[in-house]
């Protein structure tokens, strides 16, 4: 049986998978940690009848098997350290280990990573595209969820060779409102949300460098996320240009193909909402062809496969179990 | 003064044009008609005090200076070809006229124009670019929301000879479900809009190659419009690659010395919400770079400048009017 | 192990019990139909994997154990009977047998009850007040959403006599429009839910007489619904006055102790959000008192306590099965 | 011609009233403050086109005609005297000087109030009920927008005696987040309100006795608010008991009569939706029957009628301008 700590719990991506791994069948003891309610035990969300802990650094270096981290970028360096020199492996949900290593995070953030020597440690947590490493990792960096809505849509397209070489792939992102967290701000403010649409960080969201990093091929990216009047869900719209001679059926065979044994990632007929896969862990592809340029269109829930659910998978992966398991939609399997 | 109708004034467009005309200094007589509504006199929306009128051809034909048509696509051709036999002077909201000529509309709607010889009486009535013809024209094509919200925020770039010959422009749209019509259809169903997002219609929306047919220039243009869940607004992000040397620099200077002087299009420096133009007629726009590309984002109220307000905007330039006239907002005058 | 069949399973609380019924660990078969889709196999839910069947009376009379009648008012009557004849129990989630008695639906309805001698073996299914008589239970009437917010908050205070006998009972009722159904009307057209809220069916609707037969005391019920910009949930405001001496703290008391030993009804502190019980099969209770009244407010999901929950419910204790089988909260139990 | 200033122009009401003037006939000189802003001058609402200055106490004792506060409770106070000592009249929409003396306000807020001698100057201002007070007033309390609903909805009932002496009127009360303010709060973070529905406040909101001050009748009152998942809007439910022999049809009359002609207040016939009356003015009330209580449902927009249109209303009926000055809706009338 497992034994794991989730720290940052107060948060849309800490409650979610505080919820996830209550279903899971094999871990026993889940503890939620918060290093924002400081010492006062508070109740948690009221629908997990938990407890939130203060954060504990002694506990975390000695008492659980897995360590989950939903706390804000740069804020979870000493926990990380800490787990790890313990008995727990770690997997963390934000963006501090995600680059391929210190000199590119150094490049997107303007100072150097606190912890440079834990980012060749840390393994990326795309589960579909790194299987074998995830497995014996210690440290996964998990994708952040407009790289995992793009990168499913767009890799098998990428690695099957069907895209023109030097061309520019466009990635147009629409994401609900709790990718930007619970803290009441302008960003989050109902009266700002609400029937409206809006881009934001064009050229400068952290994220386009994080997708492009996973890619390796000739393309310049261009990423550009919107901000949607709903809560959760996010849908990704990439246009990429064909090499010479791939047709629109070579390119959605390219993706059948891929995903065809996948147990989260689908190719579908239709247009893609992100309602459909709404508190659930899949991502519903498809693709289209429009003047001569692939639409692939990908949609997911930006709480669970664009962060907690993938943080699961990932431990799934880690630990050998059912990657299903703890992530079961209603049907009691795939989609 | 000025005696208008309004066919087709029970849709979501025909409402909002009956109360912009409301407002008119020069309007002294409304009539609202609907085929739909059949003989009886029904009240309208209950903020408009209105009666709606039953479809009266003889009445178009002799009564009014200008008609407006509301109407859906392909069901107003008699209506127009009566008015304009008659005294009146039309405004077509519908996409019938709206293609450069029979030939094109033929091949986009895969039959042949039902009254040919129209399509070189309309004129197309992006008011910003075609005023000129507006003045004296008998029969305007209103352009599609799409279409305003695209051109309004490619143009400038376009016509400026800035854009790399040959290279693709991606216009990803988003618009309100106000754009689907007063229907209840799934949909416009509340189930299906509230809390999803989705594409629609990639590589077989009309408004795909209307917008093409008014770029003069070496472009591959690829659009994708994608549903919102909010009510109005419309958001066009437009992704284009510059030619060789033009820097975003030139690029914010050519959009800003194009509308410097237009009443209703402003570049803006902040990324636009829609909500921000919401009930009125103005569009903001706004110019950025990611990765080389050039990001226009151009924001509109898909019920105002992308159809009613356009309309009486078209309508203010045939008759001489202040172009203002009726679409002020609450400050009084332009944004 | 249980074999079922969900007739009417592509409406929301047909889906909503499918999905449940998928992950109990009873039911081992699972048969959905419907008498819309007619003679083709058409794809339910893309998120329930499943596919929906022509309705097969034969079937219907010998091969399952549970029928759930998931059909709008007035057409489970054959549906009904025949699953009696064979050996089926049957759930039906509609209005058809809600009342007490024949007279009473032709007091409601205005017209005789269509199979007058089944009103007599239908069982009222309000689980928490009814687990006896559901147990031996061949015909369940599952009541409707608003009667169980209602009656969940109002009948602890009445079965405790804390109410002044010859008062007035208000329930004001506040619905999400999924309880409008799934069908484009009027009613559920985005553009009339969106931001709006209005009552709707003031003394005229048929849950009204439904909650005043659940109620022995002598009390004038006063019941208004309201429809909400939302998708799901409810919140009845019950408004009722105290007996003579009657303290708050006796009445929160009451209700406590009512449910101290309820797997899903829970009186908590603050004032119950719907969010809060979304997607489950709880009911959040809170009383307070303002000058003089005893406000009652109970919060459940109207699409799973309020229907497909509580069927699942009331099929449990038919079956002799954990109450909470398929209905477990992400926590793996009750709230 | 009339010069008016707005301290606390950024606020939702402020901005509301700032849009309102600009439309308005006889203002010719509109000065926006806002306390919050300090010295710097920053750009106000986009669409307003306004530059907001800092808070100018000299500026306020010498140069306006009207002064609208709109600030917290209990920030104004020393704008006012100073406003007061000069030339101006002021309208002031907090809640600070609207009860009936400042003993009612110490029962209420627990403390005595700072300028107790003002208490007997303000006059309250729900136009329909004051007019003649409110033409010589020089400083004016604006109503609450929930005792506005209210009080429309009930007074013509209660002043024509229609009402059970001794009865209970109960208020249940439903508004958009917008009345909860501009700031990022737990209560206007978007993922609190978006599908949500929840009461707030029981027995304890200021509205509840400021409400009751204006009831001249033997009448318990309760009042419940509740916070809905929308932005702007207000319905409140009435729940009356008709005094013995009393109709519907009479209390219908009753309505009509006081009503008809005032510009802004409306019996209609079918349950009025708050987005019948957005950005209006106007208040939609009905009344239907429940099983002998008498339901009056009375639908507003909080932030016009509710908040800054009643106030420009006011200053209409202080100034001797038309009433709809300033508030007329797109037809140009009433409604």
């Amino acid at each position: 049986m497992t034994s794991i700590a989730i720290v940052g719990a107060t948060g849309y991506a800490g409650v979610e998978l505080a919820q996830a791994c209550a279903s899971h069948a094999h871990i026993n003891s889940i503890t939620l940690m918060s290093a924002r309610e400081g010492g006062e035990r508070v109740p948690a969300d009221p629908r997990a009848q938990a407890f939130i802990e203060p954060l504990d650094l002694g506990a975390l270096g000695s008492d659980f098997d897995v360590v989950f981290l939903c706390l804000p970028h740069g804020l979870g360096h000493q926990v990380t350290a800490t787990a790890l020199r313990g008995s727990a492996r770690v997997i963390d949900l934000s963006s501090d280990y995600r680059f391929r290593d210190a000199a590119q995070y150094e490049r997107v953030y303007g100072h150097p990573h606190p912890v440079p020597e834990l980012c060749d440690v840390a393994v990326y947590g795309l589960t579909e595209y790194g299987r074998e490493d995830i497995k014996s990792a210690q440290l996964i960096a998990n994708p952040g969820c407009y790289p995992t809505a793009s990168l499913l849509g767009l890799l098998p397209l990428v690695n099957a060779g069907l895209l023109r070489a030097g061309s520019r792939v466009t990635i147009d992102a629409k994401s609900g409102v709790s990718g930007a967290g619970k803290s009441p701000t302008e960003t989050t403010l109902y009266g700002n949300v609400n029937e409206s649409v809006r881009a934001y960080g064009v050229g400068t969201h952290r994220h386009a460098p994080e997708i492009e990093s996973r890619i390796d091929a000739d393309l310049a990216l261009t990423f550009v996320p919107h901000l949607m009047p709903m809560f959760r869900g996010m849908l990704a719209t990439i246009y990429a240009e064909p090499a010479a001679g791939v047709t629109l059926a070579q390119a959605r065979e390219a993706i059948a193909d891929r995903y065809a044994n996948e147990p989260f990632v689908h190719l579908i007929d239709s247009q893609p909402a992100t309602s459909s896969v709404a508190r659930t862990n899949h991502c519903h592809v498809a693709i289209a062809e429009a003047n001569g340029a692939l639409v692939v269109t990908s949609a997911i829930d930006n709480l669970v496969k664009g962060a907690a659910g993938a943080a699961l998978q990932n431990m799934n992966v880690m630990l050998g179990f059912d990657e299903l398991e703890g992530l079961r939609t209603p049907d009691g399997g795939a989609l």
